[in-house]
Protein backbone atom coordinates (compact mmCIF):
# COMPACT_ATOMS: atom_id res chain seq x y z
CA UNK A 1 0.00 0.00 0.00
CA UNK A 2 1.00 3.72 -0.06
CA UNK A 3 0.29 6.42 2.28
CA UNK A 4 -2.80 8.18 2.58
CA UNK A 5 -1.08 11.40 1.78
CA UNK A 6 0.51 10.74 -1.37
CA UNK A 7 -2.76 9.92 -3.00
CA UNK A 8 -4.00 13.32 -0.99
CA UNK A 9 -1.26 15.43 -3.30
CA UNK A 10 -3.02 14.51 -6.42
CA UNK A 11 -5.89 16.84 -7.35
CA UNK A 12 -7.62 13.36 -9.06
CA UNK A 13 -8.33 12.21 -5.41
CA UNK A 14 -9.63 15.78 -4.47
CA UNK A 15 -12.97 15.53 -2.88
CA UNK A 16 -12.32 12.03 -1.25
CA UNK A 17 -12.77 12.00 2.89
CA UNK A 18 -10.11 10.87 5.11
CA UNK A 19 -11.14 6.82 5.02
CA UNK A 20 -12.21 6.75 1.23
CA UNK A 21 -8.07 8.25 0.83
CA UNK A 22 -7.64 4.97 3.27
CA UNK A 23 -9.61 2.49 1.03
CA UNK A 24 -7.73 3.65 -2.17
CA UNK A 25 -4.41 3.44 -0.40
CA UNK A 26 -4.73 -0.01 0.86
CA UNK A 27 -5.18 -1.26 -2.76
CA UNK A 28 -2.19 0.96 -4.23
CA UNK A 29 1.17 0.52 -4.95
CA UNK A 30 4.35 2.64 -6.11
CA UNK A 31 6.47 1.83 -8.59
CA UNK A 32 9.49 2.17 -11.20
CA UNK A 33 9.86 1.46 -14.51
CA UNK A 34 12.69 2.04 -17.07
CA UNK A 35 12.03 4.18 -20.05
CA UNK A 36 10.49 2.25 -23.13
CA UNK A 37 7.93 -0.19 -20.75
CA UNK A 38 4.83 -0.74 -22.00
CA UNK A 39 2.86 -0.05 -19.12
CA UNK A 40 -0.49 -0.82 -20.11
CA UNK A 41 -1.29 -3.27 -23.65
CA UNK A 42 -4.31 -2.04 -25.72
CA UNK A 43 -6.89 -4.72 -25.89
CA UNK A 44 -5.94 -6.48 -23.19
CA UNK A 45 -8.24 -7.21 -20.00
CA UNK A 46 -7.80 -3.52 -17.71
CA UNK A 47 -6.91 -4.66 -14.14
CA UNK A 48 -5.03 -1.38 -13.35
CA UNK A 49 -6.25 2.34 -12.39
CA UNK A 50 -2.90 4.30 -12.83
CA UNK A 51 -1.60 7.56 -11.91
CA UNK A 52 1.69 9.23 -13.23
CA UNK A 53 3.96 10.54 -10.43
CA UNK A 54 6.79 11.36 -12.62
CA UNK A 55 8.43 10.96 -16.16
CA UNK A 56 6.10 11.16 -19.33
CA UNK A 57 3.79 8.74 -21.12
CA UNK A 58 2.44 8.03 -24.68
CA UNK A 59 -0.89 6.95 -25.88
CA UNK A 60 -0.69 4.53 -29.24
CA UNK A 61 -3.44 3.27 -30.98
CA UNK A 62 -2.71 -0.21 -32.93
CA UNK A 63 -5.16 0.63 -35.41
CA UNK A 64 -6.76 -2.55 -34.73
CA UNK A 65 -5.15 -4.23 -37.60
CA UNK A 66 -7.09 -1.87 -39.95
CA UNK A 67 -5.22 -1.01 -43.11
CA UNK A 68 -2.77 2.53 -42.75
CA UNK A 69 -3.24 2.88 -39.38
CA UNK A 70 -0.80 1.68 -36.99
CA UNK A 71 0.73 2.32 -33.60
CA UNK A 72 -0.30 5.94 -34.20
CA UNK A 73 0.84 8.35 -31.56
CA UNK A 74 -2.47 9.70 -30.21
CA UNK A 75 -2.00 11.19 -26.93
CA UNK A 76 0.56 11.74 -23.93
CA UNK A 77 0.24 11.60 -20.12
CA UNK A 78 2.01 14.09 -17.70
CA UNK A 79 2.19 13.71 -14.19
CA UNK A 80 -0.63 13.85 -11.90
CA UNK A 81 -2.60 12.15 -14.91
CA UNK A 82 -4.32 8.75 -14.63
CA UNK A 83 -4.18 6.22 -17.24
CA UNK A 84 -6.42 2.63 -17.38
CA UNK A 85 -9.51 4.56 -16.31
CA UNK A 86 -10.91 1.29 -18.67
CA UNK A 87 -10.46 -0.79 -15.78
CA UNK A 88 -13.45 1.34 -13.80
CA UNK A 89 -15.03 1.19 -17.63
CA UNK A 90 -17.12 -1.74 -19.15
CA UNK A 91 -15.67 -3.60 -20.92
CA UNK A 92 -12.65 -3.22 -18.63
CA UNK A 93 -10.28 -3.67 -21.79
CA UNK A 94 -7.89 -1.21 -22.06
CA UNK A 95 -8.32 1.21 -25.07
CA UNK A 96 -4.78 2.39 -25.77
CA UNK A 97 -1.38 0.78 -25.38
CA UNK A 98 0.65 3.23 -22.59
CA UNK A 99 4.56 3.04 -23.22
CA UNK A 100 7.17 4.96 -20.79
CA UNK A 101 9.01 7.35 -22.60
CA UNK A 102 11.25 7.80 -19.47
CA UNK A 103 11.64 6.28 -16.33
CA UNK A 104 8.81 6.44 -14.69
CA UNK A 105 7.40 6.44 -11.41
CA UNK A 106 3.12 5.75 -10.95
CA UNK A 107 0.71 4.65 -8.57
CA UNK A 108 -0.85 1.28 -9.04
CA UNK A 109 -4.28 0.36 -7.85
CA UNK A 110 -5.74 -2.50 -8.54
CA UNK A 111 -8.76 -2.37 -10.55
CA UNK A 112 -11.00 -5.46 -9.44
CA UNK A 113 -10.93 -4.09 -5.85
CA UNK A 114 -11.80 -0.74 -6.72
CA UNK A 115 -14.54 -1.71 -8.72
CA UNK A 116 -15.99 -3.88 -6.22
CA UNK A 117 -15.32 -0.67 -3.87
CA UNK A 118 -17.12 2.12 -5.87
CA UNK A 119 -20.47 -0.25 -6.52
CA UNK A 120 -20.17 -1.33 -2.51
CA UNK A 121 -19.93 2.81 -1.74
CA UNK A 122 -21.98 4.77 -3.92
CA UNK A 123 -20.52 7.77 -2.84
CA UNK A 124 -17.00 6.60 -3.64
CA UNK A 125 -18.23 5.17 -6.50
CA UNK A 126 -19.97 8.63 -7.61
CA UNK A 127 -16.69 10.81 -6.64
CA UNK A 128 -14.41 8.55 -8.35
CA UNK A 129 -16.68 8.28 -11.83
CA UNK A 130 -16.73 12.05 -11.57
CA UNK A 131 -12.50 12.23 -11.46
CA UNK A 132 -12.31 9.21 -14.17
CA UNK A 133 -15.12 11.32 -16.33
CA UNK A 134 -13.22 14.37 -15.85
CA UNK A 135 -10.09 12.85 -17.15
CA UNK A 136 -11.35 11.11 -19.92
CA UNK A 137 -13.16 14.35 -21.03
CA UNK A 138 -9.84 16.37 -20.60
CA UNK A 139 -8.43 14.11 -22.86
CA UNK A 140 -11.25 13.82 -25.56
CA UNK A 141 -10.93 18.05 -25.70
CA UNK A 142 -6.98 17.37 -26.38
CA UNK A 143 -7.80 14.71 -29.02
CA UNK A 144 -9.93 16.90 -30.62
CA UNK A 145 -7.55 19.93 -30.83
CA UNK A 146 -4.65 17.14 -32.63
CA UNK A 147 -7.46 16.21 -34.91
CA UNK A 148 -8.37 19.65 -36.08
CA UNK A 149 -5.39 20.78 -36.19
CA UNK A 150 -4.04 17.61 -38.16
CA UNK A 151 -6.87 17.43 -40.28
CA UNK A 152 -6.18 21.44 -41.18
CA UNK B 1 -41.77 16.16 -18.53
CA UNK B 2 -41.26 13.62 -20.50
CA UNK B 3 -42.67 9.61 -19.64
CA UNK B 4 -39.93 7.59 -17.87
CA UNK B 5 -40.73 5.02 -20.25
CA UNK B 6 -39.09 6.84 -22.99
CA UNK B 7 -36.00 7.28 -21.65
CA UNK B 8 -35.99 3.52 -20.50
CA UNK B 9 -35.59 2.84 -24.10
CA UNK B 10 -31.67 4.39 -24.20
CA UNK B 11 -28.70 2.31 -23.13
CA UNK B 12 -27.92 5.44 -21.76
CA UNK B 13 -30.21 5.23 -19.06
CA UNK B 14 -29.73 1.21 -18.22
CA UNK B 15 -29.22 -0.10 -14.69
CA UNK B 16 -31.73 3.16 -13.45
CA UNK B 17 -34.53 2.13 -11.57
CA UNK B 18 -38.03 3.32 -11.76
CA UNK B 19 -37.62 5.66 -9.24
CA UNK B 20 -34.52 7.40 -10.89
CA UNK B 21 -36.13 7.35 -14.52
CA UNK B 22 -39.23 9.60 -12.89
CA UNK B 23 -36.85 12.02 -11.10
CA UNK B 24 -35.17 12.29 -15.05
CA UNK B 25 -38.04 12.72 -16.83
CA UNK B 26 -39.42 15.58 -14.72
CA UNK B 27 -36.50 17.63 -15.70
CA UNK B 28 -36.56 16.40 -19.25
CA UNK B 29 -38.03 17.87 -22.51
CA UNK B 30 -38.54 16.15 -26.02
CA UNK B 31 -37.93 18.94 -28.94
CA UNK B 32 -37.66 19.25 -32.37
CA UNK B 33 -35.64 21.41 -34.41
CA UNK B 34 -34.29 21.89 -37.92
CA UNK B 35 -31.32 21.40 -39.89
CA UNK B 36 -28.80 23.23 -39.52
CA UNK B 37 -29.52 24.56 -35.78
CA UNK B 38 -26.72 25.24 -33.30
CA UNK B 39 -27.91 23.37 -30.43
CA UNK B 40 -24.76 23.75 -28.02
CA UNK B 41 -22.33 26.21 -28.67
CA UNK B 42 -18.96 25.82 -27.71
CA UNK B 43 -17.44 27.83 -24.58
CA UNK B 44 -20.75 28.67 -23.39
CA UNK B 45 -21.89 27.69 -19.88
CA UNK B 46 -23.07 24.08 -20.50
CA UNK B 47 -27.02 23.91 -18.95
CA UNK B 48 -28.26 21.16 -21.03
CA UNK B 49 -27.89 17.38 -21.19
CA UNK B 50 -29.20 16.27 -24.30
CA UNK B 51 -29.68 12.32 -26.38
CA UNK B 52 -29.93 12.38 -29.89
CA UNK B 53 -33.34 10.40 -30.74
CA UNK B 54 -33.47 10.63 -34.05
CA UNK B 55 -31.47 12.51 -36.47
CA UNK B 56 -27.61 13.37 -37.07
CA UNK B 57 -25.15 15.67 -35.58
CA UNK B 58 -21.77 16.93 -36.12
CA UNK B 59 -19.49 18.12 -33.41
CA UNK B 60 -17.63 21.26 -34.22
CA UNK B 61 -13.96 22.50 -32.67
CA UNK B 62 -13.56 26.38 -33.15
CA UNK B 63 -9.44 26.02 -32.86
CA UNK B 64 -10.46 28.51 -29.75
CA UNK B 65 -8.71 31.39 -32.41
CA UNK B 66 -5.76 29.40 -32.23
CA UNK B 67 -4.08 30.06 -36.06
CA UNK B 68 -4.86 27.30 -38.79
CA UNK B 69 -7.68 25.46 -37.42
CA UNK B 70 -11.25 26.87 -37.05
CA UNK B 71 -14.38 24.84 -37.55
CA UNK B 72 -13.40 21.51 -37.43
CA UNK B 73 -15.20 18.20 -37.78
CA UNK B 74 -14.44 16.78 -34.64
CA UNK B 75 -16.92 14.05 -34.71
CA UNK B 76 -20.27 13.06 -34.68
CA UNK B 77 -23.77 11.74 -32.62
CA UNK B 78 -25.56 9.11 -33.67
CA UNK B 79 -29.51 8.35 -32.31
CA UNK B 80 -29.27 7.32 -29.10
CA UNK B 81 -25.86 9.06 -27.70
CA UNK B 82 -25.67 11.74 -25.52
CA UNK B 83 -24.30 15.46 -25.93
CA UNK B 84 -23.81 18.33 -23.23
CA UNK B 85 -21.88 16.27 -20.90
CA UNK B 86 -19.99 19.17 -19.79
CA UNK B 87 -23.37 19.75 -17.87
CA UNK B 88 -22.35 17.72 -15.71
CA UNK B 89 -18.45 18.57 -15.40
CA UNK B 90 -16.66 21.34 -13.91
CA UNK B 91 -16.16 23.92 -15.20
CA UNK B 92 -20.04 23.31 -16.98
CA UNK B 93 -18.81 24.94 -19.99
CA UNK B 94 -18.91 22.81 -23.53
CA UNK B 95 -16.16 22.03 -25.29
CA UNK B 96 -17.77 21.85 -28.94
CA UNK B 97 -20.09 23.35 -30.53
CA UNK B 98 -22.94 20.28 -31.84
CA UNK B 99 -25.08 21.12 -34.83
CA UNK B 100 -27.81 19.32 -36.29
CA UNK B 101 -27.00 18.13 -39.60
CA UNK B 102 -30.25 16.86 -40.18
CA UNK B 103 -33.87 17.78 -38.51
CA UNK B 104 -33.72 16.24 -35.15
CA UNK B 105 -35.87 15.01 -32.59
CA UNK B 106 -33.96 15.10 -29.07
CA UNK B 107 -34.42 15.02 -25.07
CA UNK B 108 -32.92 17.69 -23.29
CA UNK B 109 -32.21 17.41 -19.42
CA UNK B 110 -32.30 19.98 -17.10
CA UNK B 111 -28.78 20.46 -16.66
CA UNK B 112 -28.42 22.66 -13.01
CA UNK B 113 -31.69 20.28 -11.90
CA UNK B 114 -29.45 17.77 -12.70
CA UNK B 115 -26.17 18.57 -11.23
CA UNK B 116 -28.43 18.78 -7.60
CA UNK B 117 -29.83 15.90 -8.49
CA UNK B 118 -26.20 13.96 -8.75
CA UNK B 119 -24.65 15.73 -5.72
CA UNK B 120 -28.14 14.75 -3.27
CA UNK B 121 -28.44 11.01 -4.26
CA UNK B 122 -25.06 9.07 -4.43
CA UNK B 123 -26.54 6.31 -6.28
CA UNK B 124 -28.23 7.95 -9.00
CA UNK B 125 -25.12 10.09 -9.18
CA UNK B 126 -22.55 7.15 -9.65
CA UNK B 127 -24.46 5.48 -12.43
CA UNK B 128 -25.08 8.67 -14.31
CA UNK B 129 -21.43 9.52 -13.80
CA UNK B 130 -20.41 5.97 -14.66
CA UNK B 131 -22.70 6.05 -18.30
CA UNK B 132 -21.31 9.66 -18.72
CA UNK B 133 -17.73 8.03 -18.41
CA UNK B 134 -18.97 5.44 -20.63
CA UNK B 135 -19.94 7.75 -23.19
CA UNK B 136 -16.86 10.19 -23.28
CA UNK B 137 -14.75 7.22 -23.45
CA UNK B 138 -16.85 5.79 -26.15
CA UNK B 139 -15.87 9.29 -27.86
CA UNK B 140 -12.39 9.55 -27.02
CA UNK B 141 -11.67 5.91 -28.56
CA UNK B 142 -13.50 7.23 -31.87
CA UNK B 143 -11.69 10.31 -31.81
CA UNK B 144 -8.51 8.40 -31.47
CA UNK B 145 -9.19 6.22 -34.79
CA UNK B 146 -9.96 8.98 -36.54
CA UNK B 147 -6.63 11.03 -35.40
CA UNK B 148 -4.41 7.90 -36.03
CA UNK B 149 -6.28 7.45 -39.64
CA UNK B 150 -5.37 12.05 -40.36
CA UNK B 151 -2.01 10.88 -39.36
CA UNK B 152 -1.27 7.82 -41.42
Amino acid sequence: MVSPELLRRFPFFASLDEKQLEQLAMISHEKDYPKGTLLVKENTAATLLALLVEGDIDLIFSGGGEGAISNALVGSIAPGEVYGVSSLIEPYRYTATVRATLPVKVIEMDGVALRVMVEKDAKLGYIMMRNVAIAVLERLKYTQVELAAARA
